[in-house]
């Protein structure tokens, strides 16, 4: 298939070997409650444990890491308010380059601390999407900076896709490896792993069901939109991009959308029972599984815990 | 010393030999974050992760596979709300026989559930000691089963103590193993284990400062007790016993007393740093360390993180 020249096998272990030195290995994590209450075998990717606490780390590390080194003293430029934007504050810092980050106006003090913690230098544009992508044009042009987008980007997905090639690498035998879908990067990447690496493995997705765009998207070809961004999942309300949907397209399986509640019972599941902190995008998969646990009963299944960033003074419990 | 001849070198090993196949071997872990914060080389030994979320399994599985063919036949009995409770129902269930627990009439929902779900068969008293006491006696009475102490109990203390072994063993090379100090079971067993394991490794105490009989205690050599068991600590509102007195006199350098709000503060860090949940008292050894941080300044201390169990419907942020 066409799509997949864009990423090949070996780019991903190529990818593994550039970041592993600024990334953690996340260990896998499985819970034999969870097991008997969903009949399934699963085994946990912990990328709350990751450095920053997501996943994002590995996309942002290898998108620097892959910059020339006239880029790198111009420095990189983002828009994000999430993981994303932490990310690649810290990949930033982690190999002594500038980073911007356009973050709107209204974005949480929290995460603003949490983009400066890492060193990241924060400008500020109106909440909307056209202020956000003039701002990082403006950025651009003033400092000559390398503008990386969240997910929409080959060398975040690959960097993304390398949760998928360590769990398969430690958990050769899956059925199916899930994980959570935003923008699409995740996924994308960890689909390319299942195909190249896994034995048979299936990629299926989950999401929140009021911003259902990918599971649209993958029904009709073509990139849908959401009418509403309101989910407790606020790593997911993104929609995906045009180089992410041609790859699920060709390699993920089908995209299980869940309620509201459905993500706070998982997350609740996931924070009694394994004693570990994940964020609500991060429970996704988990409640994609419940909802139609019947497909699920008997495999082994590899779920990406996405990320572990969450606000304890707003928790939903 | 005299107290040693109570539980030896080889007595611990053993212990670990007969409780590993029903115990999880805990992972230690590790956070750059509040290493940096700290000055210290932290390593985390994380009881959160233990069956049934506390590192009470170690002494009640070992209590429990140390009964006589007869004494399995006629049950156990304890009292307890906290986790020896669930515990000691888990212990007996794993091993098929039948397990009484004494639980005041009061006892939160969440509690009796759990040491239901256990298989533990609840006998309620009244909110006191005395009828705590009584209960307990009349059913060793009535089924011959045997009482089992949630701390002063030397096969208890023997159990607790693995944790410090299994740390030791990981990490050889420890200046101090810091845990929290309630009855005293968890403490007096990693004192004994870095004793006999440990290269000069001391161990120090983290206790409420609103219970604080355990440093009073260390102080007049004798048992002292509170005026009040009012700590978000919930597992540490118990006094020492007889039996862990002299450990501790022996082998615990010292206590270090913590305000609540310390103990939260502590306990917010590891969730929101080390992405685990851990309950509050597991929190307070670092309380501790952090209220005399200047002690600890470029020593490797192992850290007992000893359980995660919470409700997450009342958490104190």
């Amino acid at each position: 298939m066409k799509v997949d020249s864009m990423i090949e096998k070996q780019d991903l272990l190529d990818c593994l070997d550039r970041i592993a030195p600024f990334i953690h290995r996340t260990p896998v994590m499985t819970s034999r409650t969870l097991n008997e209450m969903t009949g399934t075998d699963i085994v946990f990717k912990c990328e709350n444990f990751q450095r920053m606490g997501a996943f994002k780390m590995r996309g942002a590390m290898n998108a620097v890491l892959c910059l020339s080194e006239e880029q790198r003293q111009r420095g990189v430029v983002t828009h994000s308010s999430g993981n994303f934007a932490q990310a690649l504050a810290l990949s930033a810092k982690t190999v002594g380059i500038k980073a911007w980050i356009v973050m709107p106006s209204d974005a949480p003090l929290v995460k603003k601390d949490a983009v400066r913690g890492y060193g990241g230098d924060i400008i500020e544009c109106d909440p909307d999407v056209r202020s956000r992508e003039t701002t990082a044009e403006r950025v651009q042009k003033e400092h000559g900076a390398t503008f990386l987008h969240p997910f929409n980007d080959y060398q975040v997905i690959t960097g993304q896709g390398t949760a998928g090639l360590e769990l398969l690498q430690d958990q050769p035998d899956l059925d199916v490896i899930m994980a959570p879908v935003g923008g699409g990067g995740l996924i994308s990447g960890c689909a390319l792993a299942a195909h190249y690496f896994g034995n048979g493995c299936r990629t299926i997705g989950g999401e929140p069901s009021v911003v259902d765009d990918a599971a649209r998207s993958l029904a009709s070809g073509r990139l849908e939109t959401n009418t509403t961004a309101v989910t407790i999942a606020d790593g997911l309300r993104t929609q995906l991009g045009d180089k992410t949907l041609p790859i699920m397209l060709s390699h993920v399986e089908r995209i299980i959308c869940v309620e509201e509640d459905e993500i706070v019972a998982a997350m609740r599941l996931i924070w009694e029972r394994m004693k570990i902190v994940v964020e609500p995008s991060g429970a996704v998969p988990l409640a994609a599984l419940m909802r139609e646990r019947g497909a699920f009963i008997g495999k082994r299944v590899g779920m990406i815990l996405s990320g572990g960033n969450v606000d304890l003074s707003r928790l939903p419990f």
